[in-house]
C-alpha cells in the first residue's frame, strides 16, 4: 500500500474517532473500488492497526501501534517546514549518518531521518547509543542554518529546550537539561542530542541534529551501568506514551525555537534554557574531552555561545566551551 | 612503470647532480636487468623529464618537468608525518572534495591530496577557484586534530604562516597575510586557503585544509575581474619557482606551526601570524556573509580564536570571527 494511502485512510479513521466509516465513504476518500477498500485495511492491519469490520457498518479502527512511520508521524503534524519530508528506516546504523549523507547529497534543510531501531547509535564523543525497536524514539533533521560555526551550540540549546518542554507538556513529568544538552529526569538520562555539523571554518554547510529519546525502554534492556545513569519515560511512570505524537511535538517546539534563533531572537531560547536547567546555580565538575577534571566551581550562566560559565573558588568565572559537567551535591 | 621506481631512479640522478649514473648502478638500485634500465629511463622521458644517455657512460638527468606527483613531492621531503602517503590526480573536480571523501573513509591525519588541475576549484564562502594546468599548486591535508571546532580556525592562521614564509624564503617576494587566510603580493591575491571541517559541536571529526597557490598563471588565463585582485608568483617576477619544491617547503613548515599549535605553543604561531601581516593597524571595512557592510574601524589584533579585534571610531572593540575584511587606504 503507498504511504500516502495509508495516510489518507488513518485520518480518515481519525477523524471519525469512535465511529464508523463506511466503505463508501473510504472508496470516494482514497479513489479506489468499494472491493479494493477491504485490500487496503488488510494492509494497515499486517502493520499491526486493529480495524474492526461489520457489514452495513463499515470498518472503525480500535487500536493503533506505537510505529514512528511517515504515516503516523505526518497525520497531525503541524509544522510548516520541518519534518515535512521524512526518511523512514525499520533499522539503520545510525540516523545521524544517514542524515549526514543526505545532507552531503544535498536534500534540503527538514528532511527527517527517524527508525525504530539503532544498530551503531551514536551518542556524544565517540560514546554509543542504545536503541531497541519498539522502545525508543531515533530522529535526526537536517538543517541548514545561514550561521557561523561557533553559534551552532544554540541550536543544540534549543533543541534540548523542545525535547523538555514536550515531555513535561504530555506526561507532566519533571524533565530538566543538564548543561550542554542532556534532558534528565532525577539526575537519569531521559534524552541525548548529538549534533553534528560540516562547515567552513566561517559558514556552516549543514547541521545534523540527532535526538534520541528513552520511551518504553525497560530496565533489562540496559546494560548494568546504565542502569545507574539512564532511564526511560514508562520506567518513571508515563506508561504509552505513542512515540509519533513526541516527535511530532518535540519538532513543533524545535521549529519555534530554531525561527526565533535564526531571527535574533536567541534570547528567549536562552532565557527558556535557564528556566529548565539543572545545572545553573549547582557546583559542577567540569571534564576535558580526555576525561580529566579540569576545572571545579559553580555554574552561574549560559552565554550566547552555549558556553557555560562557571564561578571557581578563587571568584574568577571561566568560559566552557567543550566537555562533560558533572553535577555535585549543593 | 610503479612510482617507487621512478622516485628511486629520479633519486639516483638528483644524487649524481650533473654526473653520470651507470646503467650497471641503476639496474642494482632499482633491482631490474641491465636491459629493461632503458625502459624506465624511456618511460620517465614520457613523463617529461629530459634523460640524456652515452654508451659507456649511462645515464643523467638534464631537465626535469614541473610535476606536482608525488615522486616529486617525495623526493626530499622532510616532513614526518604531513605528506608521507599522497594521493595524486592529473585532473580532479577539488582537491578538497576529494580529500573530505578520503577522510570520511577514516583515511590518517597527514594524507595529501595534489592535483595538477582543478575542474570545479573551491574558494571561501561558496566561491570558484581557478586551477589551469600546469600553472598552480592545488593541495589538499586531511588533519585530525585534537580540537573542538572553535579553535580550528588557529590552523588556517598556522597554514598561512607557513605558505607566506615557505613563498617568501624561495622567491625573496614581500608576501603578506590579509586576515584571515589570504596571502598577499601588493594587494594583489597569491594564495587561497580553505578549511573545511567535520565535527560534533565539541570535537573536531577531521579537517581538511586546501591551499590554492598561484606559480605560473598568466594574465591572460585569467578572467578579466580577476585579473585585478589576483596575482602569481611568475607575474611578480619569479619565474621557474617548482612546484613540488614549494609544496615541500609549505609542508615542512606546517607541520611546524601545526605541531606547536597542538602542543600548546599557539602564541608562537600566533606571533609570527602578526609579523606577516597586512591587516593589523590598518583601517578595515568588515562585510557580513551578505556582502552588507557591518564594521568599519582599525584592525587592532587577532586574539586566540583567530578573531580579528576591530576598533571602531566610538572607541568600541568588536571581535570579527567570520566574514570578509577589506583594506582601506591608511
Amino acid at each position: 500500500m503507498p504511504t500516502d494511502t495509508a495516510a489518507e485512510l488513518l485520518a480518515l479513521f481519525a477523524a471519525a474517532g469512535d465511529s464508523w466509516v463506511s466503505g463508501e465513504a473510504i472508496s470516494r476518500r482514497i479513489g479506489v473500488s468499494r472491493t479494493a477498500v477491504w485490500k487496503h485495511v488488510e494492509a494497515l492491519r499486517a502493520l499491526g492497526y486493529q480495524v474492526e469490520a461489520a457489514p452495513r457498518k463499515g470498518y472503525r479502527l480500535i487500536a493503533r501501534p506505537d510505529l514512528l512511520t511517515p504515516e503516523e508521524v505526518s497525520a497531525g503534524l503541524t509544522t510548516r517546514r520541518l519534518g515535512r519530508v521524512i526518511e523512514y528506516r525499520e533499522t539503520v546504523g545510525s540516523t545521524n549518518d544517514l542524515a549526514k549523507d543526505l545532507a552531503r547529497k544535498g536534500v534540503p534543510e527538514g528532511l527527517l531521518v527517524l527508525a525504530d531501531q539503532q544498530t551503531a547509535g551514536k551518542g556524544r564523543l565517540g560514546r554509543s547509543w542504545l536503541t531497541p525497536p519498539g522502545a525508543a524514539i531515533a530522529m535526526s533533521l537536517v538543517l541548514r542554518p545561514a550561521l557561523p560555526p561557533h553559534e551552532a551550540p544554540r541550536i543544540t540549546l534549543a533543541a534540548a529546550v523542545a525535547v523538555t518542554e514536550a515531555v513535561r507538556d504530555m506526561t507532566g513529568l519533571p524533565a530538566g537539561i543538564k548543561w550542554p544538552n542532556d534532558v534528565q529526569l532525577e539526575g537519569r538520562k531521559l534524552c541525548g542530542i548529538l549534533t553534528e555539523m560540516e562547515a567552513e571554518l566561517d559558514r556552516v554547510a549543514f547541521v545534523v541534529l540527532g535526538i534520541g529519546v528513552n520511551v518504553g525502554l525497560r530496565r533489562e534492556q540496559m546494560s548494568p551501568a546504565l542502569r545507574e545513569t539512564a532511564t526511560s519515560l514508562a520506567l518513571e511512570g508515563a506508561i504509552g506514551v505513542r512515540r509519533a505524537v513526541l516527535v511530532q511535538a518535540i519538532l513543533s517546539r524545535f521549529e519555534q525555537a530554531y525561527d526565533d534563533l535564526l531571527a535574533g531572537r536567541f534570547p528567549q531560547v536562552l532565557s527558556r534554557w535557564r528556566s529548565l536547567s539543572v545545572t545553573l546555580g549547582r557546583p559542577v565538575r567540569v571534564h576535558g574531552l580526555g576525561g580529566q577534571v579540569t576545572l571545579e566551581g559553580v555554574a552561574q550562566d549560559v552565554d550566547d555561545d552555549g558556553a557555560l560559565l562557571v564561578r571557581d573558588a578563587d571568584g574568577c568565572l571561566h568560559r566552557v566551551l567543550s566537555g562533560e559537567v558533572s553535577l555535585r551535591p549543593a
